[in-house]
């Protein structure tokens, strides 16, 4: 992953108003972490509590927020700029240009497309791939292994890592990303009860994701019971995240890592679930809700609600839960010697 | 997913005991939930929840429960049944049967089935599946890349979704359902530390499910330490779902999605494990015993119980205790203010 | 499944130092545990809860451990050793030799290997395997639909199971065994909200395991934002493990099922982290901490520290609040009881 990048063509991606201080003459040949970097590194102050490692750093060239005040050692080179981490997701993106050329266009010769399959000349289908009956693959980039089912849909500039399971009848938007084994259209979990087993209840809706919608590895959505289990435009999924049959997802949503959504549950624009939540089925969770990482929700919640715990209670009264119960082994000695006193008192009135 | 059905067929579908009210003379060309449904489509109550919602619906034919007593609207048909969900159920059945024609048998020009393998001349056998040497594959479908291990066996009338993973020596019994991207097989997690490092405990068993058994995509079921790890007939199983060496399911279980269960644990029938459980290794979960979601079971259930939390409460202690949680601040307060009265109380008693 | 050992070449395998006591003279032709066994069966005593089992059991030889004292029935031979366990471990890599030949060396007709990717004569590259331009494949065994990315490498004597994906430029260190459909470099989930929608930050990191690790069916591991997400020497990753991008963990630790594992953050050596754990990002955990399942940790943990719970509170504390927390309806109920208590005692001395 060899890359070579000169102080000015830094300059030039992460824009016109980064202010410099202090100087580095050579080429910047790898990306660290501050503690890590060494000379020739490039390194960035991204999170605030990292702060004090800034100083010690032998990185050649810092991303730094603008505040940061403290001077560059010789030959180190100072950016500041609006939004360090930004200013390097700008030249990671330059970079990733070299390190992942888009492949070329065509199908590869290990590749099966199925009759009446309608491929973009602009597609890149890459080994192993199958594409079933009926689907339709737009100017998207499939690596390997990928399985697209009859009827299903790719839209122009998705981007399918290998082992991808598009079900039929799917349908996949512009622009998503698709990382490598998630499994789009698995059959929803309904059963009922009858003649001494569970009867499978027929799954025959599908998925459909929007624009701009990135879907983690391993990370499985089921197909509705009928209609569509649906993702909105830029809502990001983490990996194996479950979503399960006939959710619906709103607009720009972040779904962290092994979280779970049951059955017909409805969020709003820009929800956050942080990593292994677990939301029950048929609720409803306003836009703006933010649910913290392994909270358990079976109630709906309002717009920007933000909620902790297996009882999903308000974040700030689940902090002071967590802190009192802390404090119950005390309460309790306490409450075993103040009950003590209430009788030694109640006895000497009894006497007197 | 077009498809066309008359008020006529519908009900020579749901049954003969259905009870009509009201009337619609068009065709019912989609299905949809009561809020969604518009002139056209077919919609069910099947949560009671959503009750309120029926008078409003657009929908042109409703399946409601015997006890609805609403009149229908004009050009609205009412079919009264049992279980309004089973009989969607069946329609959807219907609908499948177009929608997910079974594949014709034979084997795909690209698959590979290795040396000594049998395959049913009954079965179909998708895009780059590979059979291994000496596994017996009965009259199923294998959708695209699925990956068969030597001396494995796939029942009559399974069905197994793409990039399913059956291991060496595993055996799926009849109408199995796999979904897409699940591991049956895949080596226990077991070692034993020695020399200095975590010395591997080879996992020689296998696993074995019965009849009618459903997996979820991206589940994982671990290969027996020796022995079997075994799935009761009629257990359904949902996504992401993790099943350890040596487990043992019984009859008729659900074990939804993201659920855990470790080592030699030993499930009775009936079993509901709810999304996101985690159950400790070598216990015990009697039939009939109900975990709720999230829960953490660390010991042995009794047949029946019904348990919730962390610690795995009896489910109506832990939403008493999760309802006193929320008035533990109010509790310190009013503690601290007991301990002043009954100070002062002593006090008082003191100086007379 | 079938083999047949005699008692000669069992004490030839589990060693010289073994005790015995009683006699058996037939062929051991299968292994079950004490309560399942039948004549011919080996069986063990590993886990010191099914010690009461022993005697009943019907097993021809037992493995047990030194201290075991009640003699055997008749036709029945005892085999005392320091550890059943690892003696049985010791047992079944000798089964393991012939139900899991290594396979032969050489590419499978129907992989497809890219232009300038380096292959040991040694390894084995199974059906429908693909390799990517420019990588490095050692003395490995390759199974069926594994997919290796473009400059990915894969260490001697690793173990590669069907569909395991190992992404672009990630480096697999020797005698890996990567269990089926887990996927390795992935991208890292990073983004940066901007111009009203969230903007990915490249991931153009790689993943790098050391020597010895095993990773678990349907697990994955993130590529880092930049230079590696990194797994040492010897650590043993369970299925269904999510591992953020820039994680970096120690050797020797043991990741156990459905554990995540936030961005960035360290662990030390010797970690251990039991079922459905997560950890939040940007800390670091000590070497030889423990971390209990279903625990939530949001702090950094010192070495040796063993935490529980959704607040990662010190376990002897967490197990001292969880008994305490089922007294809670008690408490609130004598706290109501003295409250009024109390007051009379107040209003009496009032009245006096």
């Amino acid at each position: 992953m060899a890359f070579v990048y000169t102080t000015q063509r830094i300059l030039e991606i992460v824009g016109d108003d980064a202010e410099c201080s202090g100087e580095f003459q050579g080429h910047i040949v790898g990306i660290a972490s501050l503690s890590e970097a060494a000379e020739g590194d490039l390194s960035f102050l991204g999170n605030a509590k990292y702060r004090d490692t800034v100083a010690a750093s032998q990185a050649s060239v810092l991303l730094l927020p603008r505040d940061y005040a403290e001077a560059p050692k010789a030959g180190q080179l100072h950016i500041k700029v609006d939004s360090p981490s930004y200013a390097l997701a700008l030249l990671c993106r330059d970079m990733e240009k070299s390190l992942q050329p888009v492949p070329e266009p065509g199908v590869h010769p290990t590749a099966f497309v199925d009759e009446g399959a309608v491929i973009s000349p602009s597609a890149s289908i890459g080994p192993f791939c199958y594409i079933g009956k009926g689907a339709v693959v737009g100017a998207a980039v499939l690596e390997s292994h990928v399985s697209i089912g009859k009827y299903a849909k790719v839209g122009d500039e998705s981007y399918v890592y290998p082992h991808v399971v598009v079900g039929d009848y799917c349908e996949i938007g512009l622009r998503n990303r698709l990382q490598a084994s998630c499994v789009i259209g698995s059959d929803g979990y309904g059963y009922e009860f009858r003649d001494g087993g569970h009867q499978r209840i027929p799954q025959i809706g599908n998925v459909v994701t929007e624009s701009d919608v990135d879907v983690g590895s391993n990370t499985s959505i089921d197909r509705a019971r009928f209609g569509s289990t649906t993702i909105g435009t830029g809502t990001k999924v983490d990996n194996q995240v479950q979503i399960a049959h006939n959710v619906r997802i709103g607009k720009h949503c972040l779904i962290i890592a092994q979280v779970g959504i049951s059955g017909s549950t409805v969020l709003g624009d820009g929800v956050v679930l942080a990593g292994q939540a677990g939301v029950a089925g048929h609720l409803t969770i306003g836009s703006g809700a933010i649910v913290a990482g392994g909270t358990g929700v079976s109630r709906s919640l309002e717009p920007q609600e933000k909620v902790r715990g297996a009882t999903a209670e308000p974040i700030m009264l689940y902090n002071r839960i967590a802190v009192l119960q802390r404090r119950l082994p005390d309460l309790f000695k306490r409450f075993d010697k103040l009950e003590k006193s209430v009788e030694s008192l109640a006895e000497r009135g009894t006497r007197e």
